[in-house]
């Protein structure tokens, strides 16, 4: 058995690593919160709170044939445990903060876009799986979510969510495309996923809803 | 970047592609139907429409440990986006198209279990795996969109529709075991599986439901 | 095709062959008679059984990078059909089994926690990865059979069932990293499941439940 990766974590951290922390976080209590409304055991919130953060880059990892992620580093089952303890002790508090959830889940939405385009591009996929990977990294965490509490996907229904990553993971494919120095990518790709997420929720800006066959 | 694939599927089309795109969008099309039923937005009824036609692939190459079909080529993500033009467009009319819809549906699967077999035992796997390949490849979509709008898969409930892709696929295994070749095998598995499905649809013919241990 | 693994199972058979083997039975048994409340057909049953008894390892392997171990011998399959004539033809008698069938999905509990502990540190995973797989292959099953059923997963309510994974899969750490030998270990991690989830559900011992923020 081999310990050393146990805290190998801790031997050099970068910014990206912070904010991915912080992100995984951020999804984590998005998860715990709404587990929270079915009377789940703490257990099982801390599972779909896990799941809600490690479960879109899972997915990508599955699909384009590597090691989930979230195997070669405890620290996102930190996260989520850390995410758990906030919510158990200060969930009175937590309904306050829901402005402060939102630029924490946006910002980690952001760098979840840049991570899973980042790495499909790397393995020489087309530009259109890059921009399909870099989509489900950035939901598909909610959507297991909702399958596990029982609920159909609310990124169906949301705020141009989804979108957001599309239009994200798209600029990233047209910025490489053009040799943009990969930091600068990052940095536009993230920002651009926020910022057409913080627009839509602003605005109340939403796709149309698919009507019924009986509809009208 | 490499974008020559993204208009690769021009370049060779055989009728077998023209069969595979016709089951795709039909798929597709009863994913999107059954979606919008739930009020979901357009996007939702996308990821719905696509997972509906790809989703039984997906879980067959995950298993078989090969990269999805459909990251390969970007044709099938095309024909959803067609099936979800046709819905928004004519949906007025669509409800008049059943019939039409269940005879793709039902072309659609007997090429679906065709190509799931086949790849299957490709890779050397024991013939009952292929059959169980066949059989994932044809009702895992439609089980996965169930389990997406937060419903009891239908294909638990349905006249035959499993039955129909056990049987193809273990007549394939059969004829493969007698060296029939390759296409004649294809086609004898695509219309069995077609005409188990037609007969017990037009007959009514369905699986004994299994009774509670207080039903009775 | 190659016929050979077809009944290669009967070779060499061995005590854990047949402890799994009814460990399967009884995780088969438990999807087939939730199954049964739903309305669902034969093959639906079938399905919810055999996905029940399979789903925990076939995460654990796809997670892990593996062909999944079902699809090496179709003894698993078996099992699930010989659970499933079981329920069809004794229904009315199962009831007055519960007893029974807890003990025998505990044994089989504890039997799927040692083998998904021991194939995960096999091929050289950090301890909590071969906890966390320890604990997915005992209780993913279940959690995927109630996602089919549509329900939230019961492993989120239920006395101590994955803290009984997690304590058992820790031991298995601790023991071979001072060196234990593997069938002490395995018998002591079996054991240690065993018992907990015994003297849990005996004692009627849970989890807190998650308050939701609103609840007081």
């Amino acid at each position: 058995m081999d310990y050393s990766n146990f805290l190998g974590f801790w031997t050099e951290i970068k910014l990206v690593d912070i904010i991915e922390f912080i992100g995984t976080f951020a999804f984590a209590i998005s998860g715990i919160r709404l587990a929270s409304a079915k009377k789940i055991d703490w257990f099982g919130a801390l599972v779909v709170g896990f799941v809600t953060a490690i479960g879109g880059g899972t997915v990508r990892d599955l699909l384009i044939g590597v090691t989930p992620f979230w195997m070669q580093s405890i620290v996102y089952l930190f996260a989520t445990i850390l995410a758990m303890g906030i919510v158990i002790y200060f969930k009175k508090y937590l309904v306050h903060l829901n402005n402060t959830f939102f630029w924490f889940d946006s910002i980690g939405l952001g760098l979840f876009v840049v991570v899973g385009a980042e790495k499909t591009m790397a393995m020489g996929f087309d530009p259109w799986v890059v921009i399909a990977m870099g989509t489900i990294t950035g939901i598909m965490g909610g959507v297991i979510r909702d399958i596990l509490i029982n609920e159909i996907p609310i990124v169906f229904t949301q705020e141009l969510y989804a979108v957001a990553c599309i239009i994200g993971a798209g600029l990233f494919c047209i910025l490489s495309s053009y040799n943009v120095p990969l930091n600068v990518n990052e940095v536009a790709t993230a920002v651009t996923v926020f910022v057409v997420r913080f627009v839509a929720n602003r605005f109340g800006i939403k796709l149309p809803v698919l009507k019924g066959e009986k509809d009208d």
